[in-house]
This record gives structure tokens, C-alpha cells and sequence, in this order.
């Protein structure tokens, strides 16, 4: 049922076609290439294509069976063929499909309710101080250790949601991270950090990850070494989200333990028990509740055969496009909006980590090229940096824009409203001002000063960044990764690629590697 | 004098020229391949690069006269043609050349030896509590408002210097920055942020910066807001940093100023006082002066008219090759250093903002690639994130390691230093078990588990990252660029890419637009 993309009959047409020119993008245009996802609107009026691009889209989607795929992912099959997995991150949030998911036994749906149900459960007993820290503190901050998928998401989320919860006047139990096995990182995260107000929260799957064990030996050092009190117990302030086969589930240090489990991948795991716990203590379990219900309109939105209506799909087909029709290597994701800080650095691990491959779901290398580099930083500080790059290199980048027409996080009553309105009004009226640019350029006589446009971006945009639309665009973004993946006939769901360093990396600790270059590196590093 | 590269004779030579096969990196070969650059060692055993190319490297290095041209630059003729510029960023840490640089009728080593030493003694006076907040109180916190390399360099420095300054006992006044034009930026910094203890940094060269002068406004209103003591005066906290012809010069509003001229460009500025006011308020001028000297000193080791043995030009050799004649569009840059977090973000802008051009010198449209995109995160969070791309992906993206064999920030005699010693050795283990994978790869009967290797990488190491180092770094790679700029016969010291952007900007804020596009965007969004 999987065919390779360059094996679809579509996709032949799809390479005859000419790309739709951007300099001519007109308000009429813009009105047309409106696609709604939950509450996002996907705006493609400055991108390459138009309805003869998507009628050729439609026709590799049916061809390539990316419905069927979708289904059968949502069914419970196990789709990470590789790993002999399921793929549920979507029942996280919701059923789409209505059915129910038996895998070895288990009611998948229940089996993830119920772990929500525990996280509210806790994180509610701990925002009302019915826990308490080992000495009879109230619980202030809360600092979860994890690295990948286990950091990135529930970190850019957690960034995402603060300013929305001063705003809306949430009492906010301070969420913190530590990633890096570089010491650094834990020293500094923990210099501010109060012991016995805090919790800490022990992220990983398999209860192996090196950094992670590293990193919570030496919090647990520090934390030992910082507090007086002799009712100290650190582990009492440990929670572990791990899964049930873990050691870390199985570890007698008496820690709290929620489990997630084989299906959900890392770097899909932010609407699970690694992005949820952490977020519903900071911010509670309704802002939690929501974006989990934005996640899950989105992914309705995405379960659709129609591309055309399809938002999610629409920009998977876009990307597939610029990459190997147009042969565009990189993608700038450039959210104008301070609150997704870090949302283009988890992108990165999303879809570089989802679809950097070489070989197709059934370990036959591809003839194409497949995902592309991912990089990016908010706007307009990225406006100052590398967009000279992007309007003038020879090279042409295309970019999905992120936008916000007003700012939820802007306290109505606060006293400086005023000031930060008119601040977000120039915010916005940069990232139009870039999407035209980009696209019409500027004739001018001095070739130094001439802009040649013809640089194609979409945008996506929202009333107002709130955890539903925080959920919904997460979901967006997963949906096109996995579309993707479906195009290029990938498995998306394994990352074989990141097992090599760790074995060499062990060699090197180990002492056992006789690789004369590992071993001339180590007498230079180590 | 400059010619561009596809007439260079010898660059035909380049491109017939096979690359080294990385997967043959030995021992001998890593012995081999080294070029020191002040503290830094450059090793680049696992490029695909060798003698013979080094040889080329120097005809193209003599036939496009690029020695000359940096003499030229240091002499303080006017090579940012674009702008009619001198280029003096070398002569703010020493003179390379030891000769009297006059323009505009003032000795500029004199100038910026003045505003270098007026810096470092009000750094001095605030750190010893000569100079005080207007409420009498002792200043801790030093905050900078700028954006682009008023914000970048400046940033990526003082976090890098952070841990050392506390692992060697020097008090910290706490560094911070603002840049976004977005209010929550602002807003976020200034609640923890108490404006009695603060010195409020404005950088702007031109003075006019949107951005930075509309956050100066948003901060001032919160301060005022949040101070209850009525002798504060917001103006008696505020330093500028900008040009003697700016509008921020000459306002009467009281404010210390220090400048700089336009022979700095913006990302080249953090030698300056857009660098260095900040880093010494923050960890005094002894620090700032050490950072100075690794600067000069690597300025130094790049005044070479000998590629083998002038890292910066070997490096900018190796990219342009791998550019140019390999193909390769992107450069991930990867420091395992959690001190670095956001130096590639820095170098993002250096190198693309700098060389992300189509037209050469004479304002020719060239017919080559010119600069990369920049892309990169610390290790080992990368590795979980990003590497299974760079790892298994149909596209080969060359990599920069950085590294360094101690953590000066680990205080020897402090209760953490075993396990963080540990880490330490933990973090240098993956980096040389990367560079290894990388280029050997390994052969697998699963082709998913399959590395075919061959990919390229670099790395720059040293002893410790100290200031003199991080100035050393810093150079190193503003010396790379300036090479492949003279190298491509590019202006790389304009940026005229920025200013359609920013024109359009204003036409949407001042109604003064009459283009559809902009207008139907603006209904959507503002």
C-alpha cells in the first residue's frame, strides 16, 4: 500500500507544473488561500502554489493512500515498523476516530485517561498545598530533568503559556528545566532554586538516558548540600514520568511515578505525562484541559481526505514541494511572538528528527530528498540577524511565519497596556511587512539595494496565543510533520540515527573502543 | 584588484579536486591536522580536506590578493564600499598593523582607547559603589536594551562568562538583556527586576532603532511605575551607548554616554562598548581587558599570509569548498559547552548577515553560493534533538564542533566538583564519539541502522573556556567570515537587506500604504 513518492504517477505532474509567482500576490489572493485548523487560520497566499498545485496534491494524496495511513495510525497499528510500535499520540487528547484502541490488552484510551487523571489529581493537591515539600513547605517551583523530547516541548510550552498566565491572573508554581550533562547547566538552573520549596520531575522513557541520570545524581548533590534541615528527603520531592517497564517504575527510592509508555515517541510526547504533569502544576489543570482540547480540534481538523480543506495536510504538500520540486534544502520558522521563544527549537528535533532519513518504511533508500533543516528565531529579533540572508542570498529560504493579531499575555487593567498595544501593533506590522518583502521585492537601480522577491512564506495566525491555540498549533505542526512523513513514505516515528554517538560515546567512557581516532580525540578532550 | 571566484584560475583547480575521505581519519591524521589560533587549536582531521587542497587554498588565497585586502581593511581604507566605511572592529583591541589609523581628520586607535578606558572606569565606580542608583541604593543588576548585535554578541558573551565569574570568585552584577519589540520581552525581564538597583544600557548606533527605542519607553513606564520612592529618576539609571552624530547623543534627558562610530559594524560590535560596558559592569574590567587581548591576540594569528597555518582562512577555505564546490547549503555549529548557549545565535547573524549576498563588491550579481545558513544548538542537547538529520539525512550538512578539555566553572574546591568533573568528562566523550560517527559511520545489514559516515565536521578546542578564550572564539570566527567575504568578493560589513523590511513596516503603522497585499494583511492581523 506504501509507495515512494518519485513512484507516484501525480507526482510527475506535480514536477511540471510551474510554481504560482509571488510577486503577485493581491488582496484577493490572501482572502482566497484561507484554510481554518481549530482556532488557526493557515494563510498560503505568499507560497509557491495554487488550486492547480493542490488538485495535483490531492492526487498524490489519494495515490500514496495518506488517508488510509492516517487511519491505520489511528486504528492502533503498529506503524512504527521499525520498532514494532503503535503511534498514539493523538489518543492522548482525543479519540478521533471513536474506536476503541486494544494494544497487548490494554484500553489505550483508559490506560492515558487515567494517567491524566492522576497528573490533575496531583498537580491540583499540589497548587492547593495538600502536598507539601520533605519539611513542610509550600511547593513554588518545579524543575523537571530530561533531555530531547523530554525538554524541548514541555519547555517551549511551558515558556509559551507564562505570559498568558500573569495576564489571566493564574498563581504560577515556577517551572524550570535541565537538559544539558554539561555541569553548567544544573549548577545554574539550581543556584536559584529552593530545595524544599521545589519539586523535581525525572523525565525518560526508558529510565536509561545518560544525561538525565547524571543530571539528577548531581541536583540530588546539590540539593542535599544546600538544605539545613535534617527532615530533608529528596526523594520525596521526586516525581519520575517513565514508563512501566522502566527501572526508574521499579526504582524502591519511593518516588511518585506516572507512566507513559512505548507509543508515544519523545518528541510527540508534549500532550502526555512529560509535557502535562509539569505544565498542570505551573499553570493548572485547565489551562492543561485546554490545550489539550486544542491539540484535539486540530487533529480533527487534520483527520480530513480533502487537502484543499485539510490545513495541516496543505502545509505538508507545500513543504514536499519547495523541497523536491523546487529543491529548497531549509525552512525558517519564525514565530512573531516572544512567548514561542523556544517553539522553533523543539520544530527542530519535530521534524529533523521525524523525517532527516534516508531510507523508507520499508528500509529501501529513497531516490529523493526528504525533510529539510529546520531553523529559526522570534521576530523581529531574527529581523536583525540572519534576514539579510533570506532576502538577498542566492540561495531562497522559505519560511512559515507565526502571528498573533492581539496579545492575550497584555494585562487589560495593567498599567501598561497602553505602551504594550501599541508595541504588539508594530510587532505585527513587521511580520506583514517581511511576508510582502518577501514576496514583491523592490526594484531599485542599485543592485546592492535591489530585492528580487519571489520569496515565497505562509503564515499561520490565531485571535490570540491561550493554551487552546497553543495545543491547536502544536498539533498543526505534528499533523505536517507526520503528512510529510507519509509523502516521502518515511517512518517517522523511530531515530535510529542518534544511536551510533551513544555507543561510541559509552566506548570512550568505557575505555573500551580500540578506534585509533576516538582514542587520539580522548587524549586531546579528555 | 578583487576579482570573484569563478574567475580565479586556481578556484577550477579546487573544484577537480577530489575531497579527502573522512572515513579514513586516524590517529595520524588528527596529530596532523592542527593550526593553532592564540589559546584555540583548530583541528580539522575529520573535513574533507588535505595538503593538496591547502595548496590550492593558498593560490586562490594569492590570486584573489585576499591578504591584501585584509591590510587594506586594517589600514582603515574605506572597504565597506556599499556605506563608504572603514572596517575598525581589529583596532578596538589592538592596532595588528602598529600604524597611526587617521580618518576624519581623528587618530582612531586614540578614540577608541578613550571610550575603552572611560568604560572600564565607570565599570569600576559602579562596582565599587562609587556611582549609585538615584534612590542612594548600590547597583546589582546591569540591563541592556538593543536588538540585533546591539543584543547578540553582547548576550552570548556575558552568558558565556557567567560560570566562570562565579567559579572565580568575582561578584556578579547581573547582566540582562531586552530586545524584542514584542512587550512580553520587556515585561518578562522587568518583573524581576527592581529599577533602584538597575543601570538601564540603550545601544542604538543610528540612534532611531524602532525597536530599542520603543522598549527604552515600555521600560521606563514600568520603572516609573514600580519605584514608590519619589527621588528616582529613571534618566540617572540610563547609560547610552551610540554615535556622536545620533539623536540619542544629543538629548538632553542627562544620560551617560559613551560611543562608538560607524566604522563598527552592529555584529562586530561586541569588542566595542555595545560588548563591553555590559560585560565589565558585569564582572569588572579585568575581565573585559582579557577578552580584549584573546581578541587580539587571534587577530594576530590571522594576519598570516600562510593558509596552513592561519586557522581562521583554513576554516574559511573549508566552508567555501564545501559551499562551492561540494554543494553543501547549510553549517551546523555546535558547541558542547553549556556557556555557549547562545553563541551560535550570535555567529547566526555574523556569518548571514555578513555574507548572505548576491552581489559582489562592484555590485555584480555573482554566479556562485555565497554564505550559509547557520544553525546549531549546545551539545548534547542537539544530539537528542536534531543530529539523526545530520546523521542519516540524503543531505550532508558539514558541522563546526567546539569544545574544551576543563570547565573552568568548576570552583576545584567546591562540594560539587567530583560529580561535575564526572559530567564534564561525560560531555567531552560525546562530542569525540560525534566527530567519529560522523565521518566513519558504520555498516549495518538493517539499513535503517545504517551510517554511511562520510560527513564532515571541524573542530575548535582549548584548554578552558576563560575570557581570553571566548575572545579568541569570538575573533576567530568574525576573521572566517571577513575571509569568505574576501574570499567570495563580497562587501560583508553592509546589510542592505534589512531596510525593505522596515520600510514596508512603516508604511502599514503610518497608513501610508496603498499596496493591497500590505492592506488586506493588516486587516487580518492588526
Amino acid at each position: 500500500m506504501s509507495i515512494n513518492l518519485d513512484k507516484s504517477q501525480a507526482f510527475d505532474k506535480l514536477v511540471s507544473l510551474k510554481p504560482y509567482d509571488v510577486h503577485s500576490v493581491s488582496s484577493e489572493r490572501i482572502k482566497e488561500c484561507s484554510v481554518q485548523s481549530a482556532s488557526l487560520t493557515f494563510n498560503y497566499a505568499c507560497s509557491p502554489i495554487e488550486k492547480k498545485h493542490i488538485a495535483v496534491f490531492q492526487e498524490i494524496f489519494d495515490e500514496c493512500q495518506i488517508f488510509d495511513k492516517f487511519t491505520s495510525l489511528l486504528s492502533g497499528d503498529r506503524v512504527n515498523t521499525g520498532e514494532n510500535r503503535a503511534v498514539l499520540h493523538h489518543l492522548l487528547r482525543g479519540n478521533v476516530l471513536g474506536k476503541k484502541i486494544l494494544i497487548d490488552s490494554v484500553d489505550k484510551e483508559e490506560f492515558y485517561r487515567i494517567e491524566k487523571e492522576r497528573i490533575f489529581d496531583y498537580a491540583t493537591s499540589v497548587r492547593n498545598g495538600k502536598v507539601l515539600g520533605s519539611t513542610g513547605k509550600k511547593i513554588d517551583t518545579v524543575l523537571q530533568i530530561g533531555i530531547g523530547g523530554s525538554d524541548l516541548g514541555p519547555r517551549a510550552m511551558c515558556i509559551a503559556l507564562s505570559s498568558y498566565a500573569k495576564a489571566n491572573g493564574i498563581s504560577i508554581i515556577q517551572p524550570k528545566f535541565i537538559s544539558n550533562v554539561d555541569p553548567e547547566n544544573a549548577v545554574n538552573v539550581m543556584s536559584d532554586v529552593d530545595p524544599e520549596t521545589t519539586l523535581f520531575i525525572l523525565v525518560s522513557k526508558s529510565g536509561t538516558t545518560l544525561e538525565t541520570l547524571n543530571n539528577k545524581d548531581l541536583v540530588k548533590t546539590i540539593a542535599e548540600s544546600k538544605v539545613k534541615d535534617k527532615n530533608f528527603v529528596f526523594e520525596k520531592h521526586l516525581i519520575c514520568v517513565t514508563s512501566q517497564t522502566s527501572p526508574l517504575a521499579k526504582s524502591t527510592e519511593g518516588a511518585k511515578v506516572f507512566y507513559m509508555d512505548d507509543y508515544i515517541g519523545g518528541r510527540y510526547s508534549s500532550t502526555s505525562g512529560v509535557g502535562l504533569l509539569i505544565m498542570s502544576i505551573a499553570y493548572g489543570a485547565k489551562v492543561a484541559e485546554e490545550f489539550l482540547c486544542g491539540a484535539h480540534d486540530s487533529d480533527m481538523a487534520s483527520y480530513n481526505n480533502k487537502v484543499e480543506s485539510n490545513a495541516a495536510s496543505l502545509d505538508a504538500f507545500i513543504g514536499v514541494y519547495e523541497r523536491n520540486v523546487l529543491n529548497m534544502q531549509s525552512l525558517a520558522v519564525l514565530p512573531y511572538s516572544e512567548a514561542l521563544l523556544r517553539f522553533t527549537a523543539h520544530l527542530e528535533q519535530l521534524d529533523m528528527e521525524s523525517n532527516g532519513k534516508s531510507v523508507n518504511i520499508n528500509k529501501e533508500y529513497v531516490s529523493y530528498q526528504t525533510g529539510p533543516v529546520i531553523f529559526g528565531e522570534c521576530g523581529t529579533n531574527g529581523q536583525h540577524s540572519f534576514y539579510q540572508h533570506l532576502h538577498q542570498s542566492p540561495v531562497i529560504t522559505p519560511i512559515e511565519f507565526i502571528a498573533f493579531k492581539n496579545n492575550s499575555a497584555i494585562d487589560q487593567n495593567g498599567p501598561y497596556a497602553p505602551v504594550m498595544k501599541e508595541a504588539h501593533k508594530k510587532l505585527n506590522a513587521n511580520v506583514i511587512a517581511q511576508m510582502v518583502a518577501f514576496a514583491k521585492g523592490a526594484t531599485n537601480s542599485d543592485s546592492n539595494k535591489n530585492f528580487t522577491g519571489g520569496r515565497p512564506s505562509s503564515l499561520i495566525y490565531a485571535d490570540e496565543l491561550n493554551p487552546y491555540t497553543l495545543g491547536a498549533l502544536l498539533a498543526h505542526f505534528e499533523n505536517k510533520v507526520m503528512f510529510q512523513g507519509f509523502i516521502w513514505n518515511l517512518n517517522s516515528f523511530d531515530q535510529e540515527g542518534v544511536q551510533l554517538g551513544k555507543k561510541l560515546a559509552l566506548g570512550v567512557l568505557n575505555n573500551t573502543t580500540d578506534d585509533t581516532a576516538l582514542l587520539e580525540f580522548s587524549r586531546m578532550l579528555i
